[in-house]
């Protein structure tokens, strides 16, 4: 598998701008295949890591991070509930580095994800967990990075440099690397995770992005929406949309959004929803319902013959096992982000206001 | 203390519109010190939950709620993790309801909330919950409701009857219940609640709403956010302008802000802050300084004093520790809501596709 040229026209267009982003989009099927294999080596990270977590046998599992890293975690969180049995949160790091708490965190698996490694609220609540007890690890794309040194596991995610700020590669990375460390621990195949590189190089080259950045390039509200593992897809989109157009772009839990938010769409708001095969994808189909009941213009996110009514849709593979398809289901969802901002003139490399690394205690 | 009249033009001009709402934020005084009396009895169930939570003394704490209620069990996770050390966590309800997944929850105090207690999802995974070990709390409106029978224990959060589609009362009885329990459970004074009814009196009847509703009368984007026990109420103040006028608003932590969102933000999307005294109000600060460097038309619902900078402010009274100001925080932000679906000439006692009590799976 070899990066992707750009395909599609807009990407084309551009002169220059997105640059940085289509290139780190376009790399994702090459960050798969190095992770896939090293996860095969048997003393390699993966395993080491996957050994220590084992005999720690922790009780529950405590994630931490921001931005996109905490998409990565949100999806960890459903991979330990379902697949580990254990429960599992997502920290406030303001507990314990604005009001200082001091938990105490024994028998606490305490993950820490982060692309830079560099976030001081990060680094420091790591440090507060370990002394509190817990057994910490960092997954990071840097592991000289002082989040990595903090904590007594690293898992490094090998998507190489990430130069464009809104993180693409990183993501996928993170969402393979904490897939691989749950199967590994739980003894389960990772014969899985196989198929990604040749299903993301397909899922890069579709051409169905233009069509449905042309149609939403004078939206400026949009909702997203998934449920179970498809859920942390939203967030992620949502957030790649704030980022480079500067869209008001909403993810909600197909459930939440049921609680309320629904008395918003109507049919100038569009809703993107992702839907997988399995659980998740069923139970999202009285909420597609009640959408279409609602006259909202709905983009499904979808294997063909998923959401049938759907407005537009932006094509997935189908065959992809639940727990592993939001790897590939971002996919056209960065491209799309990263086509809108192109479409208004904007450099989706350069989002106004925003650095790579967000330092913030 | 009794319920306070309308205080200010748009609430009288509105011809039965907001009718139910307004008369539901008004209770708020009485609904407080009816809490607060029922606390101050030693042989009350708040008492008898809160030995028979002390007793069980779990290692950690799971909360589980939709919509208005989310926020309230948010809430509930800065307070267990700040005053009780313990880890807490918000659990996906998808990840037993659709994944059937079968943790191992002994150890676990289990709190669901709800205001009515009926939504099928929380009945089930609160079931679940109970059978996979954790010991089970309700905190209901309705104590003959589904989830109060389903699980081993119960606290009324009292609000009596709510009928407004948009939760207003029932929310700050929530996190009013939410809080006695937890200074219950550790030991601690129940005496700075009583100072909550005549602050809620307060905050129903001071008149800066009007002006705030005017300035944003053709707002469509807007954005709030808190940090740390103020973050619940940026999260349900959104929830409240989506539901009662279709408003694209978005909450963030102040932190997660940084961290991507913060590109959206510019002259033309205002953005509420929520500003407590105290460490998280503290931690305010650098986010106010990076909007008022990009320009940004900022709302500081704050003591006076605090974010003087503001364009425009809801006053919030001084003194309040910081754990228990969310409790009126959000009434300045109610009001909002519903003053400005009302200057839309909308009625927000019944948002479009809503009924009071959604039935998720």
């Amino acid at each position: 598998v070899s990066p992707t040229a750009p395909s599609s026209s807009s990407e084309s267009r551009a002169g220059g701008r997105g640059r940085l982003v289509l290139a780190e989009i376009a790399e994702q099927p090459v960050v798969a295949e190095r992770l896939v294999t090293a996860a095969g080596s048997s003393d390699g990270e993966l395993q080491r890591v996957a050994r220590a977590v084992r005999e720690a046998a922790p009780r529950m599992v405590l994630l931490t991070a921001r931005g996109t890293s905490d998409h990565a975690a949100l999806y960890a969180k459903y991979l330990v509930e379902v697949q580990l049995g254990l429960p599992a949160g997502l920290t406030s790091t303001s507990t314990l580095t604005v009001y200082g708490a001091r938990p105490d965190l024994r028998g606490v698996l305490w993950v820490s994800v982060s692309q830079s490694g560099g976030s001081p609220d990060l680094v420091e609540s790591t440090a507060a967990a370990r002394r509190a007890g817990a057994l910490t690890l960092a997954v990071t794309n840097n592991a000289a990075s002082p989040l990595a040194q903090a904590a007594e596991l690293h898992l490094d995610v090998l998507a190489g440099p990430e130069l464009a700020v809104a993180a693409t590669k990183s993501y996928t990375a993170q969402l393979l690397t904490l897939w691989l460390l749950v199967q590994a621990w739980r003894g389960a195949s990772l014969q899985p995770a196989a198929a990604l590189p040749e299903l993301l190089a397909t899922a890069v080259a579709t051409d169905d992005v233009d069509a449905v950045a042309a149609r939403y390039r004078f939206v400026d509200r949009l909702v997203l929406t998934g449920r179970g593992f498809s859920y942390p897809t939203a967030r992620e989109a949502a957030l790649k949309l704030m980022e480079t157009s500067y869209l008001s772009a909403m993810a909600f839990s197909a459930a939440d959004l049921m609680h309320g938010p629904l008395a918003m769409v109507d049919a100038d708001r569009p809703v993107v929803v992702v839907v997988p095969e399995g659980p998740g994808g069923q139970a999202l189909v009285p909420v597609l319902d009640a959408l279409r009941d609602r006259g909202a213009d709905v983009c499904a996110v979808a294997p063909g013959g998923l959401a049938p009514h759907a407005t537009v849709r932006l094509a997935l593979p189908s065959g992809m096992p639940e727990d592993l398809a939001p790897v590939v289901q971002i996919v056209p969802l960065q491209r799309l982000a990263a086509h809108m901002a192109l479409a208004r003139g904007l450099d989706p490399d350069s989002p106004r206001g925003l650095r790579k690394v967000t330092e913030t205690r």
